[in-house]
């Protein structure tokens, strides 16, 4: 019966400028909604396909902003860590620590965020089943740890490709965990655009209302006011003045999924 | 703005007094809900996994009752044919003649059904892309075909499993093609419990809601009043006594998607 | 300890004159090699991706021709049949019944095919697991034939895209199967050319010798003298004058890979 | 023309007595058929499905006993890093720095192996198709690295499953690159055993040949004097008492091959 919980925000802290202004703008809009919801951007994008692209500035320095914008606007803060001294580092800042898929089976790095006493976010690996999240809870558990939830984002499907399978929201959630869904890296077509990750932004809608009609606790989305103009994952992200309209949408699904 | 179809029944004749009972309880449900539907049932298992499964019933002795139960109730009837004999004896009865995915590619098969001047509805193969339903839509176009619809039943994925990609039905109405998502059989387990096809039920509402939210123009659900006893594919049929339920769930959230 | 046999052909009857000198030219280098082999050839195209594609010419002027060089050049004969009456018909000339990779599941068609006598080569389908065969199997066994293999051709990889999972050699030939590689059919790329089927004829070799290696009772290769004039399937066949070398190089790897 | 080189030791050092011995059989192996070789050995299981599994020992310790034993018994040696910082310790001793397959996207760790100056193995991410290893190429590049191979060791292939693609070598050649297969961890079940990865350690054998028969410029096979009582991967390793077997029929198999 409760409302689901929002992760949104951009891929990537462009600038401090620029990330204030998107946080203030979704505020605006999560407000109008009365929604839940918690203010996502990367500092750093450790996993980028071209060592030639964007990839952001220093921990301290962006988790410093995105400290500063969660006190200002009263709303929690999320962002991806890629080693267990990330994890240790940005836990001073932020409330709801994001683990990169790829790095779901990386025990160092999940053990040292359930330590940080900060809530965790695991995305599931495009290479994991859903029931293996088992593993990965009882890592976080086992350091004390049991604020978590996981992401789906897509699971490899043949070459430079993923699929995202409603059917693993709901086994994750029979085995007692809340899951949110990523509809913005769900819809990347790895590897598709050459040297840099490309997908179809006008998908990630349609995922998102598929999977909380599916049944999810929690829906992943990155926005963006020029997605053309974006540092990263340009393609996939949705622009800004879509959201509002997008999130009611599916506010009102979840309503009726949840009965 | 359309209102969405639904193609609902028994996976097959299992008695001339079953159909007729489903059928009956089925307007009863639909009748309330004032939705738009289709009743289906097939005559003949051409493909069980095992050849020992319960095949059904002649072509004729099918197909004349189903279009008694169309004509008695005043609803259109559907029903899987596997040759192009099948498809033009079929047709004298039968309003909306499927076509069964793994046949999907057989030319004459499609001709011969795209000939009747009955509406198609192909199942997509499980080893099709979605943009390669263009081909098929030719061949019917060819004849003189121009009323069919595809539905989605799934996608191989790895061995024994199927995966509902949310973004085929996206896909195939891009192309301007009218979809259905087949939430009966997107559940199977292909072989998965060894002589016959296994899948679980419970999957089938969950891929239902997510379709729908997707965009589609049309659901399919297999429906049976005690699953446990079905005499083909039980483990995914909806029970009976959920289904008002859930196309009540259907219809509210196809009003909030089609916005 | 015994040889291993290999299929070889044309994939489609081009005229009389084509396949006779096809023929010829294979039964030299056979002859040359030493080695155990069927004529393949396809009178009919039944599940061309378009519609638009050459189909071929009647069952029996097809499989009279076929049958004719069987008895001049002293070689079993093979060719694909799409339906019982197909399976009986053919089954007067024909030496070695081919059921296509879509139609593995057809009870009919299989059951139709077993009754003729004649030995029978079913294509494990693009959808189909390595160990769920087994109920093909059974269902030939069911009519009282025992002479059969099983044909891997690959397996749907995510969207326009096979895999020819070598484990599965094996895994069907521990059920107790004897088990044939298509080298040229695992490396279509299903719609890749749009309204054809696409593939690369540079890895029909890669798949052949990687197969012979795991361990196979046969290896099915289709060659013409030109594959970029053929009819039907070209990017995929081997052209004639390099199938000396690669049959050549196959029978030594069996040699070593059989210890 | 050249000869394959083999990656072969143990999946973890169990403890220095082990592994010297170890290393001792594999060099009389190798001796007697005169083949290259490296020894692989791992000091620590980052990435282990469990929490509750062996991870191994120090860094500084096993990297020692490694170094010790490339000494003593004149071959290279080589072990997986899991961060920058282990990167550039490890090359103090280690000639050949292996970038485990969850990791290959990770720029800032293979940009540390890059600038070691040693040799570098980056195993393809199960989530990575052959022609995307093109962008950790241009990565190693960048910092001046010249001396890598890439190793594939499967794809997922729906849940719980990989499938090595023989195509992959081939593509992966085909760009310029040298190639290794591992046998061992493409024949995993990943998660198949509920918190350990299963596998089959029969199959690593089929897919050895297999790809030296397709062609590959290495082979990687884990091999423990008795799998049954190793301490991690123990399914998939094969018995030292079959290596040398293999190993034969693996050159001989490469001479044909390579032609």
């Amino acid at each position: 019966g409760v409302q689901p919980v929002f992760i949104l925000g951009p891929c990537v802290i462009e600038s401090e400028a620029f990330v204030w202004d998107m946080a203030r703008q979704i505020k605006g809009i999560a407000d109008e909604l009365g929604l839940r919801w918690v203010f996502k951007a990367s500092y750093d994008k450790a996993n980028r396909s071209s060592g030639k692209s964007y990839r952001g500035m220093s921990l301290e320095e962006g988790c410093g902003i995105l400290a500063a914008i969660g006190k200002e606007l009263g709303v929690p803060v999320t962002t991806d860590v890629h080693s267990p001294e990330e994890a240790t580092r940005a836990a001073e800042w932020i409330d709801f620590l994001q683990i990169p898929a790829f790095l779901c089976r990386q025990t160092d790095l999940i053990e040292a965020a359930g330590r940080t006493g900060r809530a965790v976010n695991v995305k599931k690996g495009q290479f994991l089943a859903p029931w293996d999240v088992k593993n990965i809870a009882e890592k976080l558990q086992s350091v004390g740890c049991n604020n978590f939830v996981f992401t789906e984002r897509g699971t490899t499907f043949g070459y430079q490709n993923l699929v995202a399978d409603m059917r693993s929201l709901y086994w994750m959630r029979e085995l007692g965990y809340r899951v949110v869904m990523d509809a913005t890296h769900s819809v990347q077509r790895p590897g598709g655009l050459g040297s840099a990750t490309g997908g179809d932004g006008k998908l990630a809608p349609v995922l998102a209302r598929a999977a909380v009609a599916a049944g999810v606790d929690g829906v992943f989305i990155e926005t963006h006011v020029d997605p053309s103009k974006a540092l990263s994952d340009g393609p996939n992200q949705i622009p800004l003045g879509d959201l509002k309209g997008l999130l009611s949408q599916l506010l009102r699904i979840h309503e009726i999924a949840k009965e």
